[in-house]
């Protein structure tokens, strides 16, 4: 199901300004927000994250347009769950890099199934060559520039797994294409920090704020043999089987029985 | 005036798939192609390279398409002078980062007015903070996950300069945010080699060509009191008055007249 500028559809095309920033320049952003048991888990956090992305771009969301966008797709879910992705380009502007002074920005929303069977899944990780540009806003944002994290990820699967471990421009580990991480490092839950080229994602910081997380710089050689996570909106928290071809510790429970908890979901590992 | 996937319209609104991947994640590239006196300069290198782009990204680019695009708008040009942009997605797909397998990708262009003003125009430089990514093969590629140079970009004007100088992640001297960037050092014209974080731009090929300039690794320190010069396909070569408010000594002038006579054009230089 769609939303897009006042109009839902069950899909097909959207009539897109043909000089839409979003489209030509990936001059916008977004969110992807988990609906569990009818409920968008963390949805101010969300749209807190949606329009501080924005005005670091330096335009502002609509936000009655987005609640809206929000309301009528949670009116027509027919299941318990679902995924929710808002997407706001900052709208057309003339030829050219620089945003026209007076941006009309667009919002599409679109409604997708969401089964539990995608939560807590273990995953493995190959380390790719193309690093996180710690130098650039973009790698703390969800913006429509997202081409980076598709190109990772595609060499992740040629090596075989099934997300990108992806370091900085200086060697420290950042996150994966898709997911924060998380390492058990001497008994204490460590992730990397956000000026390390990281999305401050929701789920991250509610390992921050209720399993203590702290946020630090990691080496490689930190998290070869570490009990490793990720966290994610939609895969919540997937525990990471083996990195690089090398199976890894377990994961002590507790993480995963915490975010089920959070999104009232049970955890299931 | 809009070409989009067959249909010639005076601008407006495009029927784009709500699922569009060059929306919602930049995951296309583009072209941007000089039209001097009703002949698209370079056209079968704008083509090659448009093509070049899309197969690094792992889809192909529809080139009969693609041709009756450019066929189409030239037909309907009033003037001696256009710019015509032509856009490729790699069309819908599925929820996530993972492209479909079968992708159906899709073409816009549009053909907006060019005038001789905009070429050889000097321009003023400041250098920003934000690196170019030599690690990941967006940065040698037009693609329409560009929000970075759009970034860099406002950071160079909020300097009160027109266009921004990029460094690369090493902290070598790339290019600009809209252009690639050419140095005399020690009477020979140099400019940054591809692997440094640099489009391999089609006018940047007519001077490594035509005026024998040398690719090498370019450190700020050689070019801050160096003649520099821009090359971009619409603006031609912009002779860089200023470096971070820095007068820089006159470019010789006949690199201008040898752009200007490759493209049909008189050098205003």
């Amino acid at each position: 199901m769609i939303w897009f500028e006042g109009r839902l559809s069950e899909g097909g095309t959207i009539p897109l300004e043909a000089g839409d920033r979003g489209l030509l320049l990936g001059d916008g952003v977004f969110e992807t927000i988990g609906v569990f048991n009818r409920i968008p888990f963390a949805l101010a956090a969300h749209l807190s994250s949606l329009s501080a992305a924005a005005k670091e771009l330096g335009f502002e969301v609509p936000r009655a347009a987005v609640a809206r966008a929000i309301d009528d797709l949670l009116a027509v879910m027919t299941g318990p769950h679902a995924a929710i992705r808002v997407t706001v380009s900052r709208g057309a502007g003339p030829r050219g890099l620089l945003p026209p002074a007076d941006p009309r920005p667009v919002v599409l929303a679109s409604l997708a199934p969401w089964s539990p069977a995608l939560a807590f899944q273990p995953v493995t990780l190959a380390t790719v060559s193309l690093r996180r540009n710690e130098t650039s806003p973009l790698s703390r944002l969800k913006t429509l520039a997202y081409l980076d994290n598709v190109l990772a990820l595609a060499e992740a699967k040629r090596a075989g797994a099934d997300d990108a471990l992806m370091l900085n421009t200086r060697g420290a580990v950042a996150s994966t294409a898709m997911a924060n991480l998380f390492a058990v490092v001497d008994g204490r839950l460590v992730t990397p920090p956000v000026a390390d080229g990281v999305r401050p994602g929701i789920m991250r910081a509610c390992l921050i704020e209720r399993a203590g997380a702290v946020e630090r710089c990691l080496d490689l050689g930190e998290i070869v043999a570490a009990p490793l996570f990720l966290t994610n909106s939609l895969r919540l928290l997937s525990p990471v089987a083996a990195l690089d071809g090398r199976a890894l510790p377990p994961v002590p429970p507790r993480f995963a029985i915490l975010v089920g908890e959070a999104c009232g979901l049970r955890s299931g590992v």
